[in-house]
């Protein structure tokens, strides 16, 4: 991030990064680039994501303040599986056009974010490129991890969910072969940031296994299974978003919602059944989804939308 | 990076990745997520780019492992003016469509090039936008910095430049606006990697002020100014490569031209004379382009298009 005395924005923005440079875990020292001094000695982790086609609604409707809770949730959910804190990152955003104030409004609500988190801003990129139709926020979030511990589901362990708030940032080349250039409101909604939640959680009870359930939606569960299947019921108290099943109206397969959807849970964790009961009555929108059981990795679900059973 | 279990080309990938991991700087432990430990505890800088609109070129022409060496290339050079040393880089490939051969093409160069320069590969994520036209490669990349210095030009210093392979990696949304959808080789080239080369030299000598020659080409100079003009001359014995007339001759002004592409020089260093003589007859590519001198921190320049000064 080199100064560009061309862009008069550059100053206002230099300076609502600087409020991000003091934080428990970081000092920097100020010079062409932002070089900083780690305040701890810990195992790191790194993690890159952005909000992809969906970064086409939010342009088209100005949603920037829920692009940037979409691309922060985007890593921040997955760096909460790694139980890792986050305390820096890199922004590369990309515009369909050089728009100052819509760089402007980016930064400030991803500054604001930041400082509730003690993440600092370290460096970033703008780049125009005039032959795209949205906005890309593409972050590199680094996290420490005070304490390496694996992420698997257990046989015996029942399934906690945590509510997504409506489609978060998979899906959206599905939604768009869908719906064209229609546009609902719901495609705008920021996807949750359960980072907050689940590190406090995960002080308190043994989360055994994790998954945020973003690209490849339930298929992701596969990724921590070992020797088990993993059975999702479908709960009545959970009441998914109407938009899953107008997307399902339009001839998407059971099968195919779950491989491309959260279908209304956005977080998934395996913990002991007594734990599963005090979490899901504390917890604000968890819920009991189902149960592991020793198998041979398969993903098991009652469909929302039908009822057929679907195995993958 | 989770392991997706529904493309199988990620095995191959991951396995690729992992070659990176064990390097002089960094090792790393392997979980769900790459989580590293450092080697060092000296101080940090990151940096985010990629390689915008050029993308475009890239992606028709099928000219992938330069649009890996454009990636490195515009975070490795502008880390060099930081004094940083590269160790670990996180990876996010943007593609109109998912072609496993393509991103397989790309990492197995991004992994090559990375292992010649002990730089680990600890994530990533790969996104499919069908609604751009090219790719982009986004590389955060993070140095680690044994001494901090200034980086500023001083007045009596001489500049030398290292001649650019071409275009390099800006400017393509105005080479768009010229030639349409016509597609040169030129456009292809890929971007000088100066990092090594700068490395060494900054062992020997004492450069004061260096720019990496980007977007906005040289009014990035202005950002290491204080109290100086720079004056670059048209050197006779730099031989641009002919694309920069062309753009000139399709109506771009002389001071547009200097604002907007490198005109043959991707990077300027501003060093004492004596050790510009020496610096400018040991290396390849290197020109003696001009000098430092007290001013009002501007950058006078001698057009090479024409008898105009241009002065901004």
């Amino acid at each position: 991030m080199t100064y560009n005395p061309e862009k008069p924005y550059k100053d206002q923005i230099l300076g609502l990064i600087k409020k991000t440079w003091k934080t428990r875990y970081v000092s920097v020292y100020e010079g062409t680039y932002a070089v900083f001094k780690r305040k701890f000695a810990y195992h790191e982790v790194d993690h890159t994501d952005g909000i992809g086609t969906k970064g086409v609604y939010h342009w088209e409707a100005r949603t920037l303040k829920n692009a940037v809770l979409d691309a922060l949730a985007m890593n921040l959910n997955d760096l909460a599986m790694a139980r890792a804190t986050p305390y820096k990152l890199q922004c590369h955003l990309i515009l369909p056009k050089d728009d100052g104030k819509a760089i402007l409004d980016i930064m400030k609500n991803l500054v604001a974010e930041c400082k509730k988190r003690d993440i600092a801003i370290t460096g970033g990129e703008t780049s125009i490129q005039n032959n795209i139709r949205g906005l890309d926020i593409s972050l590199t979030v680094s996290g420490f991890v005070k304490e390496k511990r694996k992420n698997q589901f257990r046989a015996g362990d029942v399934l906690v969910g945590l509510a997504s708030s409506g489609l978060h940032s998979n899906g959206f080349t599905t939604v768009r072969k869908i719906f064209g250039t229609k546009r609902y409101q719901e495609f705008m909604e920021s996807t949750k940031i359960y980072s907050d939640v689940i590190s406090r959680l995960d002080e308190k009870y043994d989360i055994h296994g994790m998954m945020h359930i973003t690209g490849g939606a339930y298929t992701k569960l596969k990724g921590i299974m070992r020797n088990v299947d993993v059975i999702i019921l479908n709960s009545h108290e959970l009441k998914p978003q109407p938009i899953f099943k107008k997307i399902y109206s339009k001839g998407v397969s059971d099968i195919d919602m779950y491989k491309i959807f959260n279908c209304g849970i956005g977080f998934v964790m395996s913990v002991p059944g007594n734990q599963a009961i005090e979490i899901t009555s504390k917890v604000k929108d968890a819920y009991i989804i189902g149960e592991v059981a020793s198998g041979t990795n398969k993903v098991r679900i009652n469909s929302m939308f039908s009822d057929r059973r679907i195995i993958f």
